[in-house]
């Protein structure tokens, strides 16, 4: 196990400059660890972000097989990390050794699918229209266009995958993928971590032998700020909360050049049970769904934090066997002490709303979260209320139920954006509420059919996003290959003579590559 | 030539509910044409933007192919509008009616490539990962994903295309065939324009039976405010002015869902002449080079406003020939008033500097432009002295001399981004500043080599975009077939039923479209 050093990552160095230190806690006891980590000052910011910069016009212009050994690299030294890895990340986050496994496996499963997505060469989007000398009125001249990486990106990670949307989660490997130099803002919650995975990332960059700068990382309180506002800073991707992604696309939209942020905030995913599905299987549903509602502490950003249902006896009763679980469900430990805290000012409001009902859980009391059941008014919802579409972090949820079909109509049309709405459906209840599905596919990023939507496959196909406030633009995935997309521009070449194009535009289609030429794709030599 | 009444478009019908009017003028004489145009009240801007809401549901479930039956019909009804409208155009904008002729084919041409894109299907970035049942440690749930329109567009034309960036441009075009309904803000130079080509796309849309409200068109000084904050929109497009397009994203931003602005607004395109080339058609390049800086009075976003070359006796020869020739350039008469009275003011504040000495170019008086040709010290450019880096919107350029490469390298990565940068230059020129390409990829949206930058092909290779200022999302283009993917968001079904899947994702693949299936791209079924 590498020391924990507790300095910034800057340009492939370490640095300590400033006076001010942290501390990293253990998750269940609230004891600080023995690690001590030097809040990077504004000079030190600067640097990291210079650092970037430097590394950019080397790095993005590397072969995208030198990238993807890069991040091949990356993965392998991720897999490496052993035991003890493991158990300082469970300290660190209180989440259990198995989780940590499978999330070390995700992350680096995740490097792997971007260094395939470079191999197979569709991010260039390669466009060639060739001259047409004797065209009338006026000849065409030769246009080609390709993508190249935004420039250098920075990068917040989340407390709740404490690996996979973290120090090399998808934003860093999405980035890294396109081309761009990555700041990474160490997350306060698990900074040891950080260092551990900051320490795989410069290993692998240092044995592929990348730019110094390719990776930089930060620790310290609201050092974020000079991070965003840094001239060299291209774009940003986060995932957290509404108020933290909202700040930071204020502060990128404020400055003296703007640059886009890819903010991942809040969602409470809606979970639509009808009325065959609950007749045919309610017992299983009802386990089914507490299940993912506690799991992990509820803390997903694709928790089900609201069940809505047409009312009947049947649904009633499915309501009392879900109250019922959720009173069985035991207390669990949370992220750290900013977590718990958030989480009960979160079911203080829901008590404290008239119009809506505690079903279940015990008084939230303690260093733990206590599971919870409420139910609300539907006027609620269709009357606007902001509590009901704020994301409740933790393991509760929200039961509405509607009068009938117009209304769940009506119901859904007054959601805000979402990551995803699930379907507990059969095929009887498909056929009789068709008229939600296209609704669903305009308020979500991913619809779910009899599934639940904890759970975020790491593929080609996979939409982590959605419209507002699930994040701060509905054109991007943080999960997923699709994510290489975000930090990515297209370039036009006219007229320019073959040897000086790129490889990926030039006649003899070096790299293999489909192109879209002359309106048709194809993967034959010019 | 059907009546110009100058009332809204909203939802299909005709409205003037206010009592504020306006008239459009004789760009040349200043005189008021005979038509009045109501601007649109805030209940009309709502109306406006209700009626493209309530049209999205079924037009961006129209299949692709009804959508580009719409846009080819738009083209046919274009390509009719007869000679009255030419002169009518040419009234307005003073433009000459060759180049509105022009105009209308290369309008009409855009319509049919969107259309073309539709029916290629490339644009529905269809994905496929079929579920993997046996997987260990967790089976993969079947996830499929392809792109939708993002809602409501609004879009805000430029002066200077009275149709190839206004009421059918490319911004609509783009939004229309992304399924997004549009509400055109008609452009106050050219209303009357504005209301025969809002007339073609009503007819077309009647023709193919298109949902009402699929196009919207309001007119009024200061209603874009209203439609940019409407909560019905969902993105924006413009063209025009830093300023103007800096206001509208400001409103985005600030809206309580931020919606996303591409604004294409401001360009000097730096055109580098370099020595081999000087040497080899030195006369050559400076009467083409005045040629593009006077044509259609520089009223281009590619106008070409920075000429750098290295000091030398050819270079200082060159200045001179330049001198000669924008001396020989004839006044012309601008878009309209306000549109001198910029040009006035830009070429005003350029005498006024004390390190820019003014080559060439009669006194700017009357109603007309005057070329004009002006010499900065290369210092302005290192040290960033704004005035350089700020387009004058008309018939002006401006030359700066550096010492030798090293200063013309550093002269370029001064400039700000930019939609073009031009790269005049032979063979042995090009091996000697390798250096400057990857520094101009970096800077701008389109590189040209021995061409000038005025004249942008509408095709799928063409980026018209670039970093800001250039315009507000380098990711982005506003001309050619990506424009499209600006207005698209993706969706992600995990387990849908086939039959329930939209069809460019059903196992058959009705459409026949490629698709990324399991990593591998095929357009077999599966």
């Amino acid at each position: 196990m590498s020391e924990i050093i507790g300095h910034n990552y800057i340009g492939g160095a370490r640095s300590a400059a400033g006076s001010l230190t942290l501390h990293s806690h253990d998750a269940s006891t609230g004891e600080a660890l023995p690690f001590i980590f030097s809040q990077a000052t504004v000079g030190e910011v600067d640097a990291a972000a210079q650092a970037a910069a430097s590394a950019y016009p080397a790095f993005r212009n590397l072969s995208a097989n030198r990238r993807a050994e890069f991040l091949e690299a990356i993965a392998t030294q991720l897999d490496a990390l052993g035991d003890d890895f493991i158990a300082l990340v469970s300290r660190e986050t209180a989440l259990p050794s198995g989780r940590i496994q499978g999330e070390r496996a995700r992350t680096s499963g995740q490097m792997r699918l971007f260094a395939q997505v470079l191999r197979r060469g569709d991010f260039y989007g390669a466009r060639i229209d060739r001259a047409l000398p004797e065209r009338q009125p006026l000849p065409r001249v030769d246009l080609r266009q390709y993508r190249i990486g935004v420039g250098p990106v920075a990068v917040f990670g989340a407390s709740n995958f404490p690996l996979t949307f973290s120090t090399a989660g998808g934003d860093t490997a999405a980035a890294l993928a396109a081309g761009c130099p990555v700041v990474f803002k160490a997350h306060s919650g698990h900074m040891a971590t950080a260092e551990r995975v900051a320490d795989a990332i410069i290993r692998a960059a240092e044995q592929t032998d990348m730019p110094k700068g390719v990776f930089n990382m930060i620790y310290g309180a609201g050092v974020g700020e000079a991070l965003v506002k840094h001239p060299a800073i291209q774009a940003v991707g986060f995932t957290g909360s509404l108020t933290g992604g909202g700040a930071l696309c204020d502060m990128a939209a404020a400055r003296p050049q703007p640059i886009p942020v890819f903010a991942e905030m809040s969602s409470i995913n809606p979970v639509l049970v009808l009325p065959e599905a609950l007749q045919v299987r309610g017992e299983k549903i009802a386990s089914e769904l507490v299940a993912s509602v506690v799991q992990g502490c509820g803390q997903f950003c694709t928790n089900p934090g609201l069940v809505i249902g047409i009312g009947s006896p049947r649904f009633f009763a499915f309501t009392a066997l879900l109250s019922t679980l959720i009173n069985e469900q035991p207390a669990q430990t949370m992220l750290n002490a900013g977590t718990l805290h958030s989480y009960r000012n979160g079911v203080q409001a829901l008590l404290d709303h008239p119009a809506i009902s505690h079903l279940a859980g015990k008084a939230q009391q303690g260093a733990q979260a206590q599971p919870q059941l409420f139910k609300a008014d539907v006027r609620l919802l269709l009357d606007g209320d902001p509590l009901l579409q704020e994301e409740v972090f933790g393991p509760t949820t929200l039961i509405v139920e509607v009068a009938d079909k117009a209304e769940l109509q009506r119901a859904l049309e007054s959601l805000h954006g979402q990551l995803t709405a699930t379907l507990i459906a059969e095929a009887g209840d498909l056929q009789s509420h068709g008229e939600l599905l296209p609704l669903l596919e305009q308020k979500v990023g991913r619809v779910l059919f009899n599934g639940y939507p904890t759970g975020v496959e790491v593929g080609d196909a996979m939409v982590h996003g959605g419209p507002y406030p699930a994040t701060s633009d509905a054109r991007g995935t943080s999960v997923g290959s699709l994510a290489i997309e975000r930090f990515l521009r297209p370039v036009c070449y006219q007229n320019c003579p073959d040897a000086l194009l790129p490889e990926a535009l030039q006649n003899a289609n070096p790299l293999g590559i489909n192109r879209l030429v002359d309106g048709h794709y194809q993967r034959a030599p010019l």
